[in-house]
Protein backbone atom coordinates (compact mmCIF):
# COMPACT_ATOMS: atom_id res chain seq x y z
CA UNK A 1 0.00 0.00 0.00
CA UNK A 2 2.93 2.53 0.63
CA UNK A 3 4.35 1.19 -2.66
CA UNK A 4 1.57 3.95 -4.26
CA UNK A 5 2.64 6.94 -2.76
CA UNK A 6 5.84 6.41 -2.66
CA UNK A 7 6.77 8.63 -5.95
CA UNK A 8 5.01 11.06 -4.58
CA UNK A 9 7.63 11.50 -1.68
CA UNK A 10 11.11 13.05 -1.43
CA UNK A 11 13.34 9.81 -1.43
CA UNK A 12 15.84 10.31 1.68
CA UNK A 13 19.13 9.65 2.12
CA UNK A 14 20.81 6.95 3.85
CA UNK A 15 23.91 5.83 4.49
CA UNK A 16 25.69 2.99 4.63
CA UNK A 17 29.32 3.06 6.38
CA UNK A 18 30.58 -0.35 5.58
CA UNK A 19 29.47 -3.35 3.53
CA UNK A 20 28.73 -6.56 5.01
CA UNK A 21 27.04 -9.58 3.66
CA UNK A 22 23.67 -8.75 5.80
CA UNK A 23 23.59 -5.17 4.02
CA UNK A 24 24.44 -6.38 1.39
CA UNK A 25 21.65 -8.94 1.29
CA UNK A 26 19.57 -5.28 1.71
CA UNK A 27 20.97 -3.26 -0.64
CA UNK A 28 18.88 -4.51 -3.98
CA UNK A 29 15.86 -3.79 -2.17
CA UNK A 30 17.08 -0.53 -0.28
CA UNK A 31 19.07 1.09 -3.52
CA UNK A 32 14.88 0.75 -5.19
CA UNK A 33 13.70 3.10 -2.03
CA UNK A 34 16.36 5.24 -1.16
CA UNK A 35 19.17 7.58 -2.55
CA UNK A 36 22.13 4.97 -1.22
CA UNK A 37 24.96 6.71 -0.24
CA UNK A 38 27.80 4.00 0.66
CA UNK A 39 31.26 5.39 1.99
CA UNK A 40 32.93 2.17 0.88
CA UNK A 41 32.56 3.25 -2.87
CA UNK A 42 34.48 6.15 -2.36
CA UNK A 43 38.43 6.36 -2.13
CA UNK A 44 38.11 9.36 0.45
CA UNK A 45 38.78 8.59 3.99
CA UNK A 46 35.38 8.26 6.53
CA UNK A 47 35.44 11.65 7.90
CA UNK A 48 36.29 13.53 4.85
CA UNK A 49 33.56 11.64 2.85
CA UNK A 50 31.12 12.54 5.55
CA UNK A 51 31.89 16.08 5.54
CA UNK A 52 32.11 16.59 1.28
CA UNK A 53 28.84 14.04 1.13
CA UNK A 54 27.04 13.78 4.04
CA UNK A 55 25.12 16.96 5.00
CA UNK A 56 21.91 15.87 3.87
CA UNK A 57 22.05 12.01 5.28
CA UNK A 58 18.84 11.69 7.07
CA UNK A 59 19.11 8.07 7.92
CA UNK A 60 22.38 5.61 8.83
CA UNK A 61 22.05 1.67 8.55
CA UNK A 62 24.71 0.61 11.09
CA UNK A 63 26.06 -2.68 12.49
CA UNK A 64 27.01 -4.24 15.52
CA UNK A 65 30.21 -5.28 14.11
CA UNK A 66 30.70 -2.25 11.70
CA UNK A 67 32.20 1.26 12.75
CA UNK A 68 30.81 2.74 15.89
CA UNK A 69 28.54 5.60 15.68
CA UNK A 70 30.76 8.27 17.49
CA UNK A 71 29.85 11.69 18.69
CA UNK A 72 32.34 12.76 15.85
CA UNK A 73 30.82 11.02 13.27
CA UNK A 74 27.03 12.26 14.74
CA UNK A 75 28.49 15.37 13.76
CA UNK A 76 29.25 15.37 10.51
CA UNK A 77 26.00 13.95 10.03
CA UNK A 78 23.61 17.35 10.52
CA UNK A 79 20.45 15.94 8.99
CA UNK A 80 20.41 12.51 10.69
CA UNK A 81 17.46 11.96 11.61
CA UNK A 82 17.48 7.91 12.36
CA UNK A 83 20.06 5.03 12.80
CA UNK A 84 18.85 1.57 12.16
CA UNK A 85 21.18 -0.94 13.28
CA UNK A 86 20.61 -4.37 11.84
CA UNK A 87 21.56 -6.33 15.03
CA UNK A 88 19.80 -6.43 18.00
CA UNK A 89 22.83 -4.93 20.56
CA UNK A 90 23.18 -1.07 19.73
CA UNK A 91 26.01 -0.76 22.24
CA UNK A 92 27.85 0.53 19.14
CA UNK A 93 25.77 3.75 19.04
CA UNK A 94 26.62 6.61 21.01
CA UNK A 95 22.72 6.63 22.52
CA UNK A 96 23.45 9.82 24.81
CA UNK A 97 24.63 11.57 21.84
CA UNK A 98 21.68 10.32 19.79
CA UNK A 99 19.34 11.62 22.53
CA UNK A 100 20.88 14.71 22.63
CA UNK A 101 20.34 15.35 18.66
CA UNK A 102 17.04 13.68 18.69
CA UNK A 103 18.24 11.01 16.34
CA UNK A 104 15.89 8.32 16.52
CA UNK A 105 17.73 4.78 17.25
CA UNK A 106 16.19 1.43 16.35
CA UNK A 107 17.76 -2.03 15.94
CA UNK A 108 16.64 -5.67 14.88
CA UNK A 109 14.34 -6.07 18.14
CA UNK A 110 14.14 -9.87 18.37
CA UNK A 111 14.18 -10.66 14.85
CA UNK A 112 17.25 -12.72 15.50
CA UNK A 113 16.14 -14.62 19.03
CA UNK A 114 14.84 -17.60 17.38
CA UNK A 115 17.78 -18.42 14.95
CA UNK A 116 20.18 -17.85 17.54
CA UNK A 117 18.39 -19.47 20.10
CA UNK A 118 18.04 -22.56 16.74
CA UNK A 119 21.87 -21.95 16.31
CA UNK A 120 22.13 -22.56 20.23
CA UNK A 121 20.56 -25.58 20.81
CA UNK A 122 21.79 -26.88 18.39
CA UNK A 123 25.50 -26.45 19.20
CA UNK A 124 24.20 -28.02 22.27
CA UNK A 125 22.66 -31.17 20.79
CA UNK A 126 26.02 -31.35 18.69
CA UNK A 127 28.23 -31.29 21.70
CA UNK A 128 25.95 -33.53 23.94
CA UNK A 129 25.52 -35.99 21.31
CA UNK A 130 29.00 -35.54 20.02
CA UNK A 131 27.77 -35.13 16.47
CA UNK A 132 30.84 -33.31 14.57
CA UNK A 133 33.21 -35.37 17.21
CA UNK A 134 32.05 -38.76 15.76
CA UNK A 135 31.30 -37.26 12.06
CA UNK A 136 35.01 -36.57 12.04
CA UNK A 137 36.02 -39.48 13.85
CA UNK A 138 34.51 -41.47 10.78
CA UNK A 139 35.76 -39.32 7.94
CA UNK A 140 39.44 -39.52 9.29
CA UNK A 141 38.72 -43.31 8.75
CA UNK A 142 39.21 -44.35 12.40
CA UNK A 143 35.68 -46.27 12.89
CA UNK A 144 37.24 -49.12 10.97
CA UNK A 145 40.35 -49.11 13.32
CA UNK A 146 39.63 -47.92 16.46
CA UNK A 147 35.66 -49.29 17.08
CA UNK A 148 32.78 -47.35 18.50
CA UNK A 149 33.11 -43.58 18.96
CA UNK A 150 32.64 -43.11 23.06
CA UNK A 151 28.41 -42.86 23.48
CA UNK A 152 26.98 -39.08 23.62
CA UNK A 153 24.92 -38.29 26.54
CA UNK A 154 21.46 -38.26 26.98
CA UNK A 155 20.03 -34.86 27.06
CA UNK A 156 16.52 -35.50 28.44
CA UNK A 157 16.52 -34.78 32.34
CA UNK A 158 19.43 -32.40 31.89
CA UNK A 159 19.15 -29.73 34.62
CA UNK A 160 20.66 -26.69 32.21
CA UNK A 161 20.78 -23.15 33.25
CA UNK A 162 20.37 -20.39 31.09
CA UNK A 163 22.32 -16.93 31.85
CA UNK A 164 20.13 -13.86 30.76
CA UNK A 165 16.72 -14.81 29.95
CA UNK A 166 16.24 -12.10 27.54
CA UNK A 167 14.55 -12.99 23.97
CA UNK A 168 17.08 -15.55 23.11
CA UNK A 169 17.47 -17.14 26.51
CA UNK A 170 13.66 -17.67 26.48
CA UNK A 171 13.30 -19.27 23.16
CA UNK A 172 16.22 -21.90 23.96
CA UNK A 173 14.35 -22.72 27.37
CA UNK A 174 11.40 -23.08 25.61
CA UNK A 175 13.02 -25.51 22.96
CA UNK A 176 15.17 -27.38 25.70
CA UNK A 177 11.66 -28.52 27.87
CA UNK A 178 10.42 -29.76 24.62
CA UNK A 179 13.83 -32.10 25.02
CA UNK A 180 12.99 -33.02 28.53
CA UNK A 181 15.85 -30.97 30.15
CA UNK A 182 14.76 -28.78 33.60
CA UNK A 183 15.41 -25.25 32.57
CA UNK A 184 16.42 -22.58 35.67
CA UNK A 185 18.19 -19.18 34.87
CA UNK A 186 20.14 -16.46 36.42
CA UNK A 187 18.45 -13.13 35.16
CA UNK A 188 18.89 -9.02 36.32
CA UNK A 189 15.35 -9.92 37.24
CA UNK A 190 13.21 -12.53 37.80
CA UNK A 191 9.95 -13.58 36.19
CA UNK A 192 7.98 -14.80 38.37
CA UNK A 193 5.42 -15.38 35.48
CA UNK A 194 7.88 -18.18 34.19
CA UNK A 195 7.96 -21.78 35.92
CA UNK A 196 11.65 -21.86 35.48
CA UNK A 197 13.45 -22.07 38.75
CA UNK A 198 15.54 -19.00 39.19
CA UNK A 199 18.75 -17.93 41.00
CA UNK A 200 19.71 -14.49 41.59
CA UNK A 201 23.40 -15.84 41.79
CA UNK A 202 25.33 -16.90 39.15
CA UNK A 203 27.68 -19.95 40.94
CA UNK A 204 24.35 -21.11 42.89
CA UNK A 205 22.73 -21.99 39.32
CA UNK A 206 26.25 -23.07 37.89
CA UNK A 207 26.28 -25.64 40.81
CA UNK A 208 23.11 -26.39 40.54
CA UNK A 209 23.16 -27.30 36.52
CA UNK A 210 24.74 -29.72 34.34
CA UNK A 211 25.09 -27.15 31.70
CA UNK A 212 25.28 -23.46 31.81
CA UNK A 213 24.30 -21.47 28.44
CA UNK A 214 25.24 -17.91 28.05
CA UNK A 215 22.31 -16.18 26.45
CA UNK A 216 22.97 -12.34 27.75
CA UNK A 217 24.99 -9.65 26.07
CA UNK A 218 28.11 -8.65 26.77
CA UNK A 219 28.40 -5.62 29.00
CA UNK A 220 30.61 -3.87 31.23
CA UNK A 221 28.14 -6.05 33.61
CA UNK A 222 28.30 -9.18 32.45
CA UNK A 223 31.98 -9.16 30.92
CA UNK A 224 34.22 -12.07 33.04
CA UNK A 225 30.97 -13.08 34.33
CA UNK A 226 31.81 -16.80 33.79
CA UNK A 227 34.63 -16.70 36.16
CA UNK A 228 36.65 -19.41 37.76
CA UNK A 229 34.08 -19.58 40.23
CA UNK A 230 31.52 -20.22 38.11
CA UNK A 231 33.46 -22.98 36.51
CA UNK A 232 34.84 -24.86 39.57
CA UNK A 233 30.92 -24.28 40.82
CA UNK A 234 29.52 -26.32 37.54
CA UNK A 235 32.33 -28.64 37.82
CA UNK A 236 34.78 -30.95 35.53
CA UNK A 237 31.56 -32.72 34.28
CA UNK A 238 29.75 -29.99 33.28
CA UNK A 239 29.37 -28.56 30.11
CA UNK A 240 29.27 -24.78 28.99
CA UNK A 241 28.09 -23.01 25.42
CA UNK A 242 28.06 -19.47 25.08
CA UNK B 1 13.74 -56.05 46.42
CA UNK B 2 14.38 -58.82 43.93
CA UNK B 3 18.15 -59.58 45.36
CA UNK B 4 17.11 -60.54 48.82
CA UNK B 5 15.38 -63.76 46.99
CA UNK B 6 18.04 -63.89 43.72
CA UNK B 7 20.36 -66.45 46.43
CA UNK B 8 17.39 -68.94 46.48
CA UNK B 9 17.33 -68.99 42.11
CA UNK B 10 19.31 -71.09 40.32
CA UNK B 11 21.74 -68.86 38.01
CA UNK B 12 20.31 -68.84 34.73
CA UNK B 13 22.93 -68.86 31.32
CA UNK B 14 22.73 -66.37 29.26
CA UNK B 15 24.16 -66.60 26.44
CA UNK B 16 26.04 -63.73 23.81
CA UNK B 17 26.86 -64.41 20.81
CA UNK B 18 29.13 -60.84 19.31
CA UNK B 19 30.79 -58.63 21.88
CA UNK B 20 29.61 -54.82 20.84
CA UNK B 21 30.21 -51.33 22.95
CA UNK B 22 26.67 -51.32 24.45
CA UNK B 23 26.48 -55.15 25.37
CA UNK B 24 30.33 -54.42 27.39
CA UNK B 25 28.62 -51.77 29.22
CA UNK B 26 25.49 -53.82 31.00
CA UNK B 27 28.32 -57.02 31.44
CA UNK B 28 29.66 -55.87 34.69
CA UNK B 29 25.90 -56.28 36.03
CA UNK B 30 24.82 -59.09 33.94
CA UNK B 31 28.08 -61.17 35.22
CA UNK B 32 26.80 -60.68 38.68
CA UNK B 33 23.07 -61.70 38.20
CA UNK B 34 23.78 -64.67 35.46
CA UNK B 35 26.56 -67.51 34.43
CA UNK B 36 27.22 -65.16 31.13
CA UNK B 37 28.67 -67.96 27.97
CA UNK B 38 30.47 -65.55 25.95
CA UNK B 39 30.72 -67.38 22.08
CA UNK B 40 33.69 -64.67 21.34
CA UNK B 41 35.58 -66.03 24.32
CA UNK B 42 35.99 -69.70 22.45
CA UNK B 43 38.39 -70.24 19.92
CA UNK B 44 35.38 -72.51 18.58
CA UNK B 45 33.72 -71.45 15.76
CA UNK B 46 30.21 -70.33 16.66
CA UNK B 47 28.04 -73.71 15.47
CA UNK B 48 30.93 -76.14 17.58
CA UNK B 49 30.88 -73.54 20.74
CA UNK B 50 26.86 -74.12 20.61
CA UNK B 51 26.69 -77.46 20.30
CA UNK B 52 29.36 -78.34 22.98
CA UNK B 53 28.44 -75.29 25.42
CA UNK B 54 24.73 -74.40 24.56
CA UNK B 55 22.73 -76.93 25.84
CA UNK B 56 21.70 -75.54 29.16
CA UNK B 57 21.40 -71.36 27.76
CA UNK B 58 17.67 -70.44 28.98
CA UNK B 59 18.04 -66.72 27.86
CA UNK B 60 20.00 -64.75 24.96
CA UNK B 61 21.00 -61.42 24.38
CA UNK B 62 21.29 -60.27 20.89
CA UNK B 63 21.41 -56.76 19.46
CA UNK B 64 20.50 -55.61 15.82
CA UNK B 65 24.24 -55.49 15.02
CA UNK B 66 24.75 -58.79 16.29
CA UNK B 67 24.64 -62.37 14.02
CA UNK B 68 20.94 -62.46 12.68
CA UNK B 69 18.90 -65.27 15.03
CA UNK B 70 18.38 -68.15 12.67
CA UNK B 71 16.33 -71.60 12.89
CA UNK B 72 19.97 -73.26 12.52
CA UNK B 73 20.63 -71.01 15.88
CA UNK B 74 17.36 -71.66 17.80
CA UNK B 75 18.20 -75.57 16.91
CA UNK B 76 21.39 -75.44 18.86
CA UNK B 77 19.13 -73.94 22.01
CA UNK B 78 17.14 -76.78 23.20
CA UNK B 79 16.66 -75.13 26.16
CA UNK B 80 16.20 -71.43 25.37
CA UNK B 81 12.90 -69.72 26.94
CA UNK B 82 13.92 -65.87 26.31
CA UNK B 83 16.06 -63.92 23.49
CA UNK B 84 16.23 -60.49 24.81
CA UNK B 85 17.55 -57.82 21.90
CA UNK B 86 19.30 -54.76 23.17
CA UNK B 87 17.72 -52.60 19.67
CA UNK B 88 14.31 -51.41 19.40
CA UNK B 89 14.28 -53.70 16.04
CA UNK B 90 13.74 -57.26 15.96
CA UNK B 91 14.25 -57.87 11.99
CA UNK B 92 17.65 -60.10 13.14
CA UNK B 93 15.47 -62.66 14.94
CA UNK B 94 13.12 -65.28 12.90
CA UNK B 95 9.90 -64.48 15.21
CA UNK B 96 8.29 -67.47 13.20
CA UNK B 97 10.52 -70.12 14.60
CA UNK B 98 10.53 -68.70 18.15
CA UNK B 99 6.77 -68.62 17.77
CA UNK B 100 6.60 -72.67 16.82
CA UNK B 101 8.80 -73.21 20.14
CA UNK B 102 8.17 -71.09 22.33
CA UNK B 103 10.54 -68.68 23.12
CA UNK B 104 9.93 -65.17 23.87
CA UNK B 105 11.44 -62.27 22.36
CA UNK B 106 11.50 -58.70 23.76
CA UNK B 107 13.40 -55.68 22.37
CA UNK B 108 14.36 -52.06 23.45
CA UNK B 109 11.08 -50.85 23.26
CA UNK B 110 10.81 -46.63 23.26
CA UNK B 111 14.12 -46.54 25.92
CA UNK B 112 16.06 -45.35 23.00
CA UNK B 113 13.07 -42.92 20.90
CA UNK B 114 14.38 -39.98 22.57
CA UNK B 115 17.75 -39.91 22.13
CA UNK B 116 17.35 -41.05 18.59
CA UNK B 117 14.98 -37.96 17.90
CA UNK B 118 17.45 -35.76 19.81
CA UNK B 119 20.08 -37.12 17.54
CA UNK B 120 17.60 -36.56 14.43
CA UNK B 121 16.52 -32.91 15.46
CA UNK B 122 20.48 -32.48 16.40
CA UNK B 123 21.34 -33.50 12.24
CA UNK B 124 18.64 -31.20 10.99
CA UNK B 125 19.35 -28.21 12.75
CA UNK B 126 22.88 -28.83 11.76
CA UNK B 127 22.00 -28.80 7.88
CA UNK B 128 19.73 -25.89 8.47
CA UNK B 129 22.02 -23.58 9.98
CA UNK B 130 25.05 -24.96 8.60
CA UNK B 131 26.87 -25.81 11.64
CA UNK B 132 29.21 -28.47 10.59
CA UNK B 133 30.04 -27.08 7.27
CA UNK B 134 30.90 -23.53 8.64
CA UNK B 135 33.01 -24.91 11.66
CA UNK B 136 34.48 -27.04 8.86
CA UNK B 137 35.63 -23.56 6.80
CA UNK B 138 36.63 -21.44 9.81
CA UNK B 139 39.00 -24.48 10.65
CA UNK B 140 40.26 -24.83 7.37
CA UNK B 141 40.73 -21.22 7.72
CA UNK B 142 38.90 -19.76 4.65
CA UNK B 143 36.79 -17.38 6.74
CA UNK B 144 39.57 -14.49 6.79
CA UNK B 145 40.63 -15.39 2.75
CA UNK B 146 37.26 -15.87 1.39
CA UNK B 147 34.95 -13.79 4.00
CA UNK B 148 31.80 -14.67 5.52
CA UNK B 149 30.25 -18.43 5.11
CA UNK B 150 26.77 -18.38 3.39
CA UNK B 151 23.57 -17.53 5.67
CA UNK B 152 21.66 -20.73 6.93
CA UNK B 153 17.89 -21.62 6.49
CA UNK B 154 15.67 -20.50 8.79
CA UNK B 155 13.97 -23.08 11.03
CA UNK B 156 11.28 -21.66 12.37
CA UNK B 157 8.14 -22.16 10.05
CA UNK B 158 9.62 -24.70 7.97
CA UNK B 159 6.84 -27.67 7.04
CA UNK B 160 8.56 -30.98 7.91
CA UNK B 161 7.21 -34.16 7.02
CA UNK B 162 8.01 -37.30 9.30
CA UNK B 163 7.35 -40.62 7.31
CA UNK B 164 6.84 -43.03 10.41
CA UNK B 165 5.11 -41.38 13.40
CA UNK B 166 6.48 -44.38 15.74
CA UNK B 167 8.23 -43.63 19.10
CA UNK B 168 10.96 -41.63 17.31
CA UNK B 169 8.96 -39.93 14.77
CA UNK B 170 6.53 -38.57 18.12
CA UNK B 171 9.31 -37.44 19.57
CA UNK B 172 10.75 -36.03 16.34
CA UNK B 173 7.41 -33.84 16.04
CA UNK B 174 6.90 -32.97 19.72
CA UNK B 175 10.58 -31.01 19.54
CA UNK B 176 10.56 -29.43 16.14
CA UNK B 177 7.18 -27.87 17.43
CA UNK B 178 9.16 -25.85 20.01
CA UNK B 179 11.23 -24.51 17.25
CA UNK B 180 8.04 -23.55 15.24
CA UNK B 181 8.18 -25.96 12.24
CA UNK B 182 4.67 -27.07 10.77
CA UNK B 183 4.74 -31.12 11.41
CA UNK B 184 2.74 -33.29 8.62
CA UNK B 185 3.05 -37.26 8.60
CA UNK B 186 2.83 -40.19 6.68
CA UNK B 187 2.66 -43.59 8.55
CA UNK B 188 0.96 -47.02 8.42
CA UNK B 189 -2.24 -45.31 9.72
CA UNK B 190 -3.43 -42.60 10.52
CA UNK B 191 -3.22 -41.01 14.25
CA UNK B 192 -7.12 -39.25 15.11
CA UNK B 193 -5.78 -37.90 18.27
CA UNK B 194 -2.94 -36.06 17.27
CA UNK B 195 -3.20 -32.40 15.83
CA UNK B 196 -0.42 -33.28 12.91
CA UNK B 197 -1.74 -33.28 9.28
CA UNK B 198 -1.55 -36.91 8.36
CA UNK B 199 -0.98 -37.63 4.42
CA UNK B 200 -1.86 -41.02 3.19
CA UNK B 201 0.58 -40.53 0.31
CA UNK B 202 4.54 -39.92 0.92
CA UNK B 203 4.30 -38.34 -2.62
CA UNK B 204 2.18 -35.83 -1.02
CA UNK B 205 3.71 -35.57 1.83
CA UNK B 206 7.12 -34.82 -0.09
CA UNK B 207 5.45 -32.37 -2.27
CA UNK B 208 4.33 -30.56 0.70
CA UNK B 209 7.03 -30.33 2.56
CA UNK B 210 10.08 -28.28 2.91
CA UNK B 211 11.87 -31.34 4.79
CA UNK B 212 11.35 -35.38 5.15
CA UNK B 213 12.83 -37.08 8.21
CA UNK B 214 12.74 -40.44 7.54
CA UNK B 215 11.74 -41.98 11.03
CA UNK B 216 10.27 -45.97 10.16
CA UNK B 217 12.21 -49.22 10.18
CA UNK B 218 13.85 -50.54 7.42
CA UNK B 219 11.54 -53.40 6.27
CA UNK B 220 10.20 -55.32 3.06
CA UNK B 221 7.52 -52.52 3.62
CA UNK B 222 9.49 -49.61 3.45
CA UNK B 223 12.27 -50.62 1.11
CA UNK B 224 12.73 -48.42 -1.56
CA UNK B 225 9.55 -45.90 -0.32
CA UNK B 226 11.86 -42.37 -0.93
CA UNK B 227 12.07 -43.02 -4.67
CA UNK B 228 13.24 -40.71 -7.57
CA UNK B 229 9.04 -39.69 -7.29
CA UNK B 230 9.34 -38.93 -3.64
CA UNK B 231 12.21 -36.98 -4.06
CA UNK B 232 11.10 -34.74 -7.28
CA UNK B 233 8.17 -34.29 -5.13
CA UNK B 234 10.42 -32.55 -2.09
CA UNK B 235 12.29 -30.72 -5.30
CA UNK B 236 15.64 -29.34 -5.57
CA UNK B 237 15.69 -27.04 -2.16
CA UNK B 238 14.29 -29.70 -0.28
CA UNK B 239 15.68 -31.17 2.92
CA UNK B 240 16.10 -35.22 3.42
CA UNK B 241 17.01 -36.54 6.35
CA UNK B 242 16.64 -40.26 7.39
Amino acid sequence: MADDNQSELPTATVLILRQSGFIGLMEPKLSQKFNLLKAWDSPLPQDQFLTTHARSVQALISSANGPPITTQILHLLPSLKLIATTSAGIDHVDLAECRRRGVAVSNAGKAFAEDAADSAVGLFIDVMRKISASNQYVRDGLWSTRGDYPLGSKIGGKKVGIVGLGNIGFEVAKRLEAFGCSVSYNSRSERPYLSYQFYSNVCELAADSDALIICCALTEQTHHMINKEVLSALGREGWLLM
